[in-house]
């Protein structure tokens, strides 16, 4: 590693120019100079290898080309994903990203608004869990899996056509007995409508649906009581079950495989999110995988528009099914 | 979501409080005023919900209470933890996080130093993989993993500890015929001394080592091959193998397994990092941990110390073993 010494200043950068430090600032706040003026300073900068000071800049645009991102954690792989897929998206575009973590919690989601309206950042892209959320009208904010509302814009994965995909590939493969078990935060948001998608798919083929929803606090020991139940001489009563997430899918997969059942044999299972083992390798399970890339690159995208006054409310990414081992296809 | 009007400026404050903008501005950037003053301008900020202009004050203070964490990104689990772990350590001690990724890239980790320099940050951490990373001395850096010299704070896991603990505990288990299978960067780092311990406890033991050593690009497949030459009649030339990462762990034991080699009845297999499907649910392999939030406390620690003339070059912390399915203890 190199140490370098200190940065040049304005001053240097005026003085190699051979111009007054007043056209420095002017070339570097992109007001109008002569041609001949505007080429010395910028050549001059270059070769001192002068780092524009982006707080001062900042004070008189107004800009700080930094967005925040809040997520609960980075544990979660989906998070994970999403964190580095926003940070890329922002990078590409020339912007910082400060992450805040608020562990789902709603005070902690407001603490991390205010820490980084304090920042003056130019936008925020939160994943929250606080329908209060407060936030200043002046900083843009793109809401991710969570409608607060017309004026707030949400990006999202097409969750209800996702619990439709895993109706249909269920039946598709033969299943006639379907099962949903959900568990998740109580705040309403757009991952409900997994469930929503898939019940009307079994409605609209005529075809009964079994639901167990959950809280994050219940744990998962209430499914495994819920398949013992259902469980008749090692014979389970459903052969297709949709989990709203990969997590409670391979939760799932071994409490049947303690109990004897066969997956797939004797039950399909399918997974929602797309996670993989280590973050890039194996799938989990038969899933419902979520666009991540371009959620993120759309929330940024929405974030960063000039005109705020035609956004969307609502944009749904089109999901898509991977078959792999908890399914017959 | 409640989204509020523009935020009141320092003229609002010196109005409600009844005093000089120069008076609240002394308040603000902590420079003695009258007790009395003070109180007013306290109170009339705190009634007015004033939030100081983080940017102003950088200026003046030179201090953005704002750091930035350069990693390869945040796919691998490990670095998610170390992420999210630095984030939280940060926001504890009243800091903000910039996250930089750099995909591991010598020139990206370049311009991720640059473009967090730009902003003033009061310090960087960095997970690196660029020996000759030029970085401005003014602003404090604290290596990851990576050992630049005597000048650079660098914080990592007990690397060589760890692999002798891998030795000693699979000795304790009955094997004789020990194994060290690596993949990695080809840039030095202190994850190599994972092997140097490993091989160390080895030759203290007077017991012989194969290895087999090789780098990202060459891919997991060599290691198969490696595997296949050594397996007579079904039965395997070694009975214990140290990985260095769950992930090469991972591998190891699908190989095994398809090879109709028993995972930990014929061959014991330890890995190290400790990462855990999900982020939080059952590891993939009994394993040497990395202890990640003391890391990321011990960086952020050593990032904000005022005294910068007598920082350690090096701090290493304990690892523990967990065995988890892949040995027999």
């Amino acid at each position: 590693m190199k140490r370098k010494g200190s940065s040049p200043t304005m001053k240097d950068v005026a003085r190699e120019a051979g111009v007054a430090l007043g056209t420095v600032s002017k070339v570097f706040n992109g007001i109008p100079v002569g041609e001949e003026y505007k080429r010395r300073v910028e050549e001059a900068a270059r070769q001192l290898g002068y780092q524009v000071n982006n707080y001062a800049r900042a004070l008189k645009t107004n800009r700080t080309r930094t967005a925040a991102l809040i997520l609960p954690n980075t544990v979660n792989p989906f998070f994970a994903l999403l964190a580095g897929d926003v940070c890329k998206a922002l990078a590409r575009r020339g912007y910082r990203m400060l992450l805040a973590l608020s562990d789902a919690d709603p005070d902690a989601e407001q603490q991390c608004v205010r820490m980084v309206e304090q920042n003056k950042v130019d936008g925020i892209i939160g994943l929250t869990y606080n329908p209060a959320l407060e936030i200043n009208e002046s900083v843009p904010f793109v809401s991710i899996d969570r409608y607060f509302g017309p004026a707030v814009p949400c990006v999202a994965s097409d969750n209800f056509g996702g619990g439709q995909m895993a109706a249909r590939k269920l039946m598709e493969l033969g299943c006639e007995r379907l099962l949903f078990f959900r568990i998740g935060s109580d705040v309403p948001g757009e991952a409900d409508k997994r469930g929503d998608g898939f019940q009307a798919a079994c409605q609209q083929a005529g075809i009964g649906c079994s639901t167990l929803l959950l809280r994050d606090e219940d744990g998962y020991e209430p499914f495994r009581a819920f398949l013992r139940e259902h469980l008749r001489d090692g014979k389970l009563d459903f052969d297709g079950i949709f989990c709203n997430t990969d997590r409670l899918a391979y939760h799932v997969c071994r409490m049947l495989q303690g109990m004897g059942v066969n997956v797939p044999g004797d039950a399909q299972v399918i997974g929602f999110d797309g996670v993989r083992r280590f973050g890039s390798e194996a799938l989990y399970c038969s899933t419902i995988a979520q666009p991540v890339t371009q959620i993120a690159e759309t929330a940024v995208d929405i974030l960063l528009q000039e005109d705020r006054g035609h956004l969307p409310s609502l944009i749904c990414l089109p999901v898509s099914y991977i078959g792999d081992g908890t399914t017959k296809g």
